[in-house]
């Protein structure tokens, strides 16, 4: 909504007192990438190594008093172990994971949209660098993807499970992925395919509702960021459990979060979000 | 769901300390018109006058302290001024309307499924003799039909309007009729047609909500009695009205609000919920 | 709030037809009593084998087709096997238990308020017979005793936690004892005392909120049967679970649920609705 | 949170296409004047006409492509007719609701904490030049306090009234300026003082609910911008009517829409949000 326009001179500037994990920003002056820089220098446990721009946008970002670059292959070793984030785009990221393998440092990917053979590229460099990538960061939703087949499994059969989503108005598709993937949780909890199971429209005499279903409904209003409520209704009873994501700030911080998990691990998978909230 | 089985002898039979409208209950061991006995008894301000039930099916009925018959024209003379509260069928309110008349006694008519034509007739008795009638009793959802156009018309047209309802797995049409109706007061308050911007179904690629639209979409699951929210969403917020119906009790409790505010009334025109809550 | 009253001479009457657990209430014509024999009626895996009524007041149960008595001990003998569910006293649950014990019958209690000393007699009985005892039978309640301590693990420190409880006015207790059974739990998982870290008041300059606490709220009014919601609250999102009773049909449900896990099983522990919901 | 820090080269410079009401802003790199400045420029009925910043601070501002000035006197005879939005702290506001008169601009000030000689001046400038003042600008609160009076009104005194605000664990009063409005109006609408039936504790054996009585009561965490929930629960149903703030967004917006609508007021009376609200 409101961009963001202004350096604001009373941020702090200097890292030298952080002693935090060290990371790398693609895209500094992106929507996403500021937000991430504006993190970072709020966190006591991080560290601004360096900022990455394209060439020619690169004014202003010497008051971060970090490196500032516009190639990452060049800046990556003078920070040996700094952790690098990206939300770019498939072959960019996929440049940058190179990048990184090339020098040993890890690297948090958010960019969507992968095609599944950038994917499997994806995964082989993995194989040889600490790789991390997540559609999304927020530690809520991965949470919740962990914690709520258990609460499947445990109500059992006589709960009805359905879901609404709820965001802003420009939003082009329906239902949210983020609602597609809880779905897909939910019936994998019970053993059931989505594709048979998940119900989108609802509209005239429709009839009791089947046992085997789960229905998915879409809000779309305003400039909501994103809501998921899960219902689970039962005899005398139901449970609603609700996820809100306040702002991009979710996803940024999720991003942050995995840098922090990513500090030391070792090559060999492909991580994900899951593994960051598993503990 | 569970269904009323016994008499509970702990409960007031003595009708004489109440002194506030006398009502007679059509059907009363139904399960509407069971649980309008319930709530009288327990109301000092209304009084049982009469419960009628069809031949053979009186039994226990004389514990309630009142008088008990089979046919309301027969009772009536016995309870001039009374208030007949009837849950029953078109052709059997029609035609407990038309004995009302012939006695003067005001009738409360919560009845669904009248065809036109019997709505038509019912509006003549109510001509002659104080006749009420509304196919949902709550005095929530009467009440929000009235303020929301109000909140509708001062938000301005920034705000997208959206709606979810919520009802028990075995009702088989959808949206329900008080979200429908929800709906329409919603789309008049804006002079738009709830045909034209009525929108039940999004699945795939939606596109960026058009503004001229109205949402509703309709959730199914365990024994929910019925929940009905609607969303206004504009800049930076957004405001959601939810009525719960808790039990059958929210209808009941209305037919009896309806009846002590027919008292005294006088005929002329058929009288509806948004009278009773209007003050 | 409205009291069930009638016979309803269309329900079921022969058990003849059901091969489930057969089933002996206590208090076949009390609140929760009358509640557990409509289910039973209505469920095809569970079967009315036994009512029971203090003498003098068991007239119109023997509509119900079973065994109709005034000494547990007398109708035992009669029906090996069977469960009795008991929601009355604390002393006279003791002595069905031991009734039980004497006849190897398994026995499910509902009832609160057990002194110390009570509780060691009951877990003395469940030594030798096979015995349950939950004082909140909510299925829903009791799996998210289960669930909610790894989504607080899983979350980490960064997210607040507080609840707000709603219950009817004529509640005279507050917080209700689910909910302080809740936050305990939750702080639990953070090995927080909740005698050090639970807020019940919020008024005046309180000053930025402390992490180590948790905030639980009350909220009063109307019949609402029971509501707990749960926040937890992090950068840039937020979890709310909440857990609504529709009627007190959810705790008698759950007694059947635990009639029918109670199957089988051998003494040596009291068990809990944790054993059941656990699988 | 996170801060705005750099100038989005991509987002609309000229003002030239804009033909909307024409607005100064005060403090336009501080957080709310930020965030009314990139809003302004996304809506094609506003335009930038100039922003303020104190001497020193200036530098970027040139990018925007209006009037930059340190001194609001100064500015303001280049701009005849343009509304100036002030959010700052109370003798700066103001001296600039005298330049604004001094000139015939209208004023929209946002800023809290006058003392009541402060208030007492500023309607005094209003008697002259068009002035508003709102300490909270959100449309959707304005809204509620108009219209949730009538449905206090038609609910009747069956419904119980009360109240959970929701807001960020930085916050240090509770409840909240905005809750103690909105359970004022509710209170105003029973004609009763909340002085005497607001109640913020519940602990321990509180007894049953009294009538007159509306509690408020305040949950804390995370991040949260601000939620407002009020309770109407009455027999067998409840209402729940929740606002919530997305971002400080809302605040600004509203702002603007307080600036179109004093386009062309007379002077009088110190303009307030339920003026704008009202059409």
């Amino acid at each position: 909504m409101s961009t963001p326009i202004f350096i604001t001179e009373s941020a702090p500037i200097s890292a030298e007192e952080s002693t935090g994990t060290r990371i790398i920003v693609m895209g500094a002056k992106g929507r996403m990438g500021s937000t991430i820089v504006g993190l970072i220098r709020n966190d006591p446990d991080a560290e601004l190594a360096a900022v990455i721009e394209r060439p020619g946008n690169e004014s202003g970002l010497e008051l971060l008093g970090c490196t500032v670059g516009t190639d990452l292959a060049e800046v990556l070793p003078m920070h040996p172990g700094a952790v690098v984030i990206d939300f770019t785009a498939p072959q960019a990221s996929l440049a940058n994971a190179r990048a990184c393998a090339a020098n040993g440092n890890p690297i948090v990917i958010g960019t969507t949209g992968f095609a599944p053979e950038e994917l499997d590229e994806l995964r082989s460099i993995a194989a040889e660098n600490p790789t991390f990538w997540a559609p999304n960061m927020s530690v809520g939703v991965n949470v919740l993807l962990q914690v709520l087949p258990e609460l499947v499994k445990k109500l059992g059969l006589d709960y009805d499970i359905e879901m609404v989503e709820l965001h802003h108005n420009q939003k082009k598709d329906a239902p949210s992925g983020t609602a597609l993937k809880l779905a897909e949780c939910l019936a994998d909890a019970r053993e059931w395919d989505l594709k048979e199971v998940g119900t989108y429209c609802r509209e005239g005499i429709i009839g009791a509702r089947p046992k085997k279903e789960i229905g998915v409904q879409t809000i779309r209003g305003g400039d909501v960021v994103g809501v998921h409520t899960m219902y689970f209704m039962g005899p005398g009873e139901r449970i609603e459990v609700t996820h809100q994501a306040h702002s991009r700030d979710t996803f940024a911080q999720g991003s942050i979060r995995a840098a922090k998990w990513m500090t030391g691990r070792s090559a060999g998978k492909l991580y994900a979000m899951a593994d960051v909230v598993a503990g």
